[in-house]
């Protein structure tokens, strides 16, 4: 099958010919790719970021990259009960083991034994993934992969920030959404449909927050023009209940927790900077920090039910697998709107 | 002044001059009366329904009902500090003490000390009304009295219910709504702005059904049609997440807790009938059964919100104070669409 | 090997010799029986209570009941990678697929396909037991099978209901136990290690009244002498916040409802009787009934970590294997002191 | 009558005769002074730390400190109802407006209207003290003002902490307290008598390690000796789930973060320090940093509920209010075991 490959850091990925992955574990689960969401992440892993942490040893190479998968059932292992061949699936993009502590509580996101295609296995960037039954749900008729393959990684990320906020976002507060972009705007659209928040969205594009204000922004705020003073403004001099920082770098990290009210809270999910506050502040305003990775399969599922019910809607671009790099380029260099898709 | 009073039990009100109240302790607030939402309370407070309760030693008359007030400061006692003469202002239907342990917690219904305009003391069936500081919230400029007098109790007993069930309602879950009357239309409008759940709303009145598909129930089921069936069928088999009975009697409290699924929760705010469940029942699906009374301080504050952000918009149908005995009989005859208000 | 198995409803146990069970599937695993629980459910099983529900084709007979086990790992499936054989385990009840939406969620209770050993399959009045990986909790060192057994579905079923009722039981709170027997003595001594709350046990049986005390119990009212008006006394007249009710038949699920403070909750975990209030008092004291039904792998972990940390402590009888109809008679006719254990 | 009275910041306090203060405003209280509490903040005022928040126009000079009272009612304003002249009472830090959203919530430190004697207004280090009604707690019968006048600000800045972590601390986590003074040894007794979570105490001093022991610490650890890694080896490598930083100064901020596991919470009660931390450690880990400020009226309640029950007991050294500068200056230099406390 065709793939596109990592075959050295910080170089272009390689378009080639790889066998068929197969299934071999009795609940393992080979998706035919509909689509795969290019991430930013899928650019810092071509750059070491995470190698300390996802290649410690050097010996991940050459391998394909893509956790952000949709499709269609192609194969399943001997004990898989739940999905069957052809069914259109979005996967999580862990592969769990359904038997730690952390699968027991339902926190997928702390699997002892997982694998995360596209990051320590091969992933999506191919016309066939392997992963497992645990990873599966099936998507409603009126979806296709190409319509939510990136609400799998991007999606649930916001997703799950969202709804650590909403039980602090009662009418009458107010939420600042810092970043309007593949994460952001899924955010917006969530809270809208979560809670009756006032929804300011702060972002340094002007498209980016016309289109915020297009989904739901009740209010946008240039982030290069003191988005602090404009908060203070918006929020009668009280601050904001809650920030959602998909950025986290750049300067955020600072204006943010200076946005929140008193017992508000700054939810961090972007991570480039750092969070540094005298304790002072965090007490004298008894403010809370609160980091989101990703999510579980339960939020997963919630955000498909979000999707059907056309409450939250990818805006999505879309490449071939032939043009993975020239999507990756892209992404670097701030062309895509809303999310890029690849593919097969 | 001039006020509507009771002075028999099941006799109509009698119109009549009294001497307009005055403030006494440094709380005391004394309102304008701007309107004055007529409820099924006030006719079960006529037909003595309440006489145990409320009038014990059948003292309390001749005396002024109405319960659910909205107008303008008049005139404020020496200590009152967050309230002016000619503010606009709706009366929490309590006027509490703010020193017992229940007020301590925010939890204005468990006042120990209160006094219950319109219930217990004359209430807003008249020109003026005194209540004190702790009960008045400032109307947004955008609303009047008579746009949200019934919000006072009505409203917020609607609001606490749909508050209370909101945290298990995530995208992909649905919720029942018994009742689509006076109260029942503020909580759909409340689950609207809420919370992602799919609303599902019964009542045996096809125009109440009607008004419940335009505020944005996404399915109706006619009462009368067995609806456990209907909501199982609406639910993949499973059942729903919750019920909220508006009703609560003339059989919905039997065909109320069938509807829910395993672990899902049916919220009492009706109270004709009785709730008769087997134990083996209430641990095998694992439900829960919760009561709701009216609503406090901070929920009236969240409900002005969501009114004055238009989330929430009453229907209601005006008489003048001199019809308060017509709006009693409209009420009684079910011939009120949304709520009656009096406008003095 | 020997089992002791159920061949008539109604009739005693026929102690015989069958086959050992084998691992099928990847995920099973054998179990050696190291002690079996003697449950008052064994004898609703055999009396047919549960008919309709668990062998509605009566097709089940013969077979071993027994579903509070402990013992060591004997053998596994391919797939089985937590245990290992000889690994001193306690079984939670259910063996669960870990892939349904309630897995999903750790709600094992709510697993759509679950096997229920000693129920719907054959359980563990026997040497060897046939179970799942998703099943088993390792023991610590200092626990051995025949002082657990029982908290594998008693022990769970004392602790989640009490686990739901901890936030509401804040210093200066009071929490009433009706049923000190085998459930209640578990819930006891887990309400003292988890909340500050003042206990309060009611029971009909001196001896239980007497051995509550001993394990914790603040108060003990005995169940004959209007318990009601005994815990107004015992609350200043307010009544308490929390009643878990371990019996809910004889009288209790009326007096129960009772004694609870405006905003308390009844937690029902007995099935016997019914609960019927009239919808006024639900509202008008604003108290909740909630069911409680066993509990989930993650609760019978926390358990077993308080029996390691000689939190809670079993008190238990043994029986061999071959006198389980006698422990079976024992446990009828109320000669058990904590409760009984079969042990091979 | 007496008063230990600031004239001049980092001068030593003055001893002085000054007028009794009296009822002014219905809800007035003047209570006489039975203990005042020596915290470390009445050295921070005195070395003008606070300079910028609570004297800002430097206007405040001379005033009496101590915010930490205790005492008996010694006359009331006419609208006061809950407390009689006479009365046994501890004194809530802030003298609260009761009718402010903060208020209106039950949380009193966000009063918009606020007093705090002893901070902006005169305090305790006298004979006699005014605050206002809703301040104010009856004490048991048990508890003597000596006993516990300084928890009413150490006591419920601990006991407010403790009660955030509490629900994330199930049987089988850990929960690390840094600093067993004056408000770690409350949160250590509160952490007993609350959860079963272990707890671990570290602290550079040995003999606050040794008190840690005696009252409940099931491990204690010396803050020299690379305290990130003795936490690590005490949870099986994990790390804890929650840490509670009295300190939150000299290194405390840096370690504090890397005690946790993923998903745990730093929570913030100390200030001198900063809190640093990388956005991707906190998204990566997951874990939360949440300030606490003081605690509410119901929380000081709570407290004293448990310290009725013994569960909570305050370590205290006496001294007579005309030592009021030994006082501070024995716990300047570390000389205070447990608490000191002045009285009149």
């Amino acid at each position: 099958m065709k793939a596109a490959r990592l075959h050295e850091y910080d170089k272009e990925l390689v378009l080639e010919d790889v066998p068929k992955p197969e299934v071999k574990g009795p609940h393992d689960v080979v998706v035919k790719v509909g689509a795969a969401g290019v991430c930013r992440t899928d650019l810092h892993v071509i750059e070491q970021v995470w190698r300390g942490t996802l290649d410690a040893d050097g010996l991940l190479l050459p391998y394909t990259i893509g956790h952000e998968n949709a499709g269609w059932v192609d194969s399943v292992g001997s004990a898989v009960s739940t999905v069957k061949v052809g069914d259109k699936v979005i996967c999580h993009p862990l592969a769990t083991c359904g038997v730690c502590a952390g699968c027991r509580r339902g926190e997928d996101m702390y699997c002892e034994n997982s694998a995360f295609p596209g990051l320590n296995v091969d992933g999506g960037y191919a016309e066939y993934l392997l992963t497992n039954e645990r990873a599966l749900i099936k998507l409603d008729d009126s979806l296709e992969p190409v319509d939510v393959a990136p609400l799998a990684d991007a999606g649930i990320t916001a997703y799950r920030a969202v709804k650590k906020a909403v039980p602090g976002l009662q009418a009458g507060s107010s939420c600042v959404v810092i970043g309007a972009g593949g994460l952001g705007h899924i955010a917006i659209q969530s809270l809208k449909a979560m809670c009756p928040t006032e929804i300011i969205v702060v972002d340094t594009n002007p498209d980016a927050l016309a289109m915020a204000k297009e989904i739901g922004a009740d209010h946008v705020v240039d982030g290069k023009d003191d988005p602090v003073t404009a908060i203070k403004d918006l929020t009668g001099g009280h601050g904001t209940h809650a920030v959602i920082d998909f950025v986290a770098e750049h300067g955020t990290t600072v204006t943010g927790p200076n946005m929140i009210r008193n017992g508000g809270t700054y939810y961090v999910v972007g991570y480039g900077g750092r969070v540094d506050l005298p304790a002072l502040q965090i007490i004298f305003s008894e403010i809370s920090v609160v980091g989101s990775l990703v999510g579980n399969y339960t939020e997963l599922s919630e955000l498909m039910d979000l999707a059907a019910a056309k409450k939250v809607t990818l805006h999505a671009q879309r490449y071939s697998l032939d043009d993975a790099n020239k999507a990756l380029d892209d992404l670097h260099h701030g062309r895509v709107r809303g999310r890029a898709v690849l593919v097969p």
